[in-house]
């Protein structure tokens, strides 16, 4: 899909499509569509930032909230969103060891205990043994270092859906 | 549930149960959940309130949006969320003559290439012939003032879903 076709969208068909670029946030997709046209995939991204970016701090967190556990009950019970389980599985988080799987629920459950939301990273970036070293060292974070780097990862697994949207049979044009 | 109960609920919980007081905006509610502990339904109400107006009018906008149409093609095909699928049945939505089901597809489509977002209203506050009433009217007015119309009525909305989900078996406590 080149940008032009994206311009063209209705709002529903828009976020039929986009609606999960931010996991369980159709609304921010939703909202964006009144920045239309865009220019590039570029400058659709950097509307969903920018919208990300003024919302209240509450508005933030509010997001994060909307992420799974990494290796969490959702991916045990099948309720992930098409694309975390595939992000999920891509990385790994679906054939833990057993010790790994103990490590990885105990280390959740701390960070969401000391911050109030989920540990977010951008799984398609990073291997099993970095997204344990990452989710141990940033639970002695503080938390508004935490949550200004949850919206860091939340906006890259943005970027990496988008392009997975537009890119596939139309990167020459975008 | 009683209030205390509310302000005892992990984020994961607070978003499973309150999640789509706001349609398919599980965020507003994870959002809010900083803002705890409420005093009451009231003040859970508010902060989901203020937590709207404070979003920009393309928010606000991307919230509309995220809201089906009445009779709409969700309706037929089954894939309202439960909250939706009551409210529209209560209203008759699911049980209009040929002649209502084809005169309410007409004004939806107006109403949404005219504004750019649905036609939002609380079902459960008005019947058949006032929605269709409030429709066709509705389809006239200025975009700013159906915007801001459009978002009273998710407040409505909202706060119904809120008593029905608060004061089933905890009315007294609130």
């Amino acid at each position: 899909m080149d940008i032009s076709a994206v311009n063209a969208l209705s709002y529903e068909d828009f976020v039929n499509t986009f609606g999960n670029v931010v996991e369980k946030c159709p609304v921010i997709t939703a909202a964006v569509w009144s920045r239309r046209p865009f220019v590039s995939l570029n400058a659709l991204e950097a509307a969903i930032s920018d919208f990300i970016d003024e919302l209240p701090e509450s508005g933030k967190e509010g997001i994060l909230r909307c992420h799974p556990d990494l290796a969490g009950r959702d991916l045990q019970r099948g309720t992930l969103t098409r694309e975390s389980r595939q992000e999920q599985a891509g990385a790994g988080m679906d054939a833990l060891t057993s010790g790994e799987a103990e490590r990885m629920a105990r280390l959740n459950e701390e960070y969401k205990k000391r911050f109030g939301f989920p540990f977010v990273i951008c799984a398609r970036m990073n291997d099993k043994a970095n997204i344990l070293l990452q989710l141990s060292e940033r639970c002695q974070n503080e938390r508004a270092v935490e949550r200004a780097r949850g919206i860091e990862e939340v906006k890259k697994i943005c970027r990496l859906r988008l392009q997975s949207l537009l890119l596939t049979d139309g990167a020459n044009k975008l």
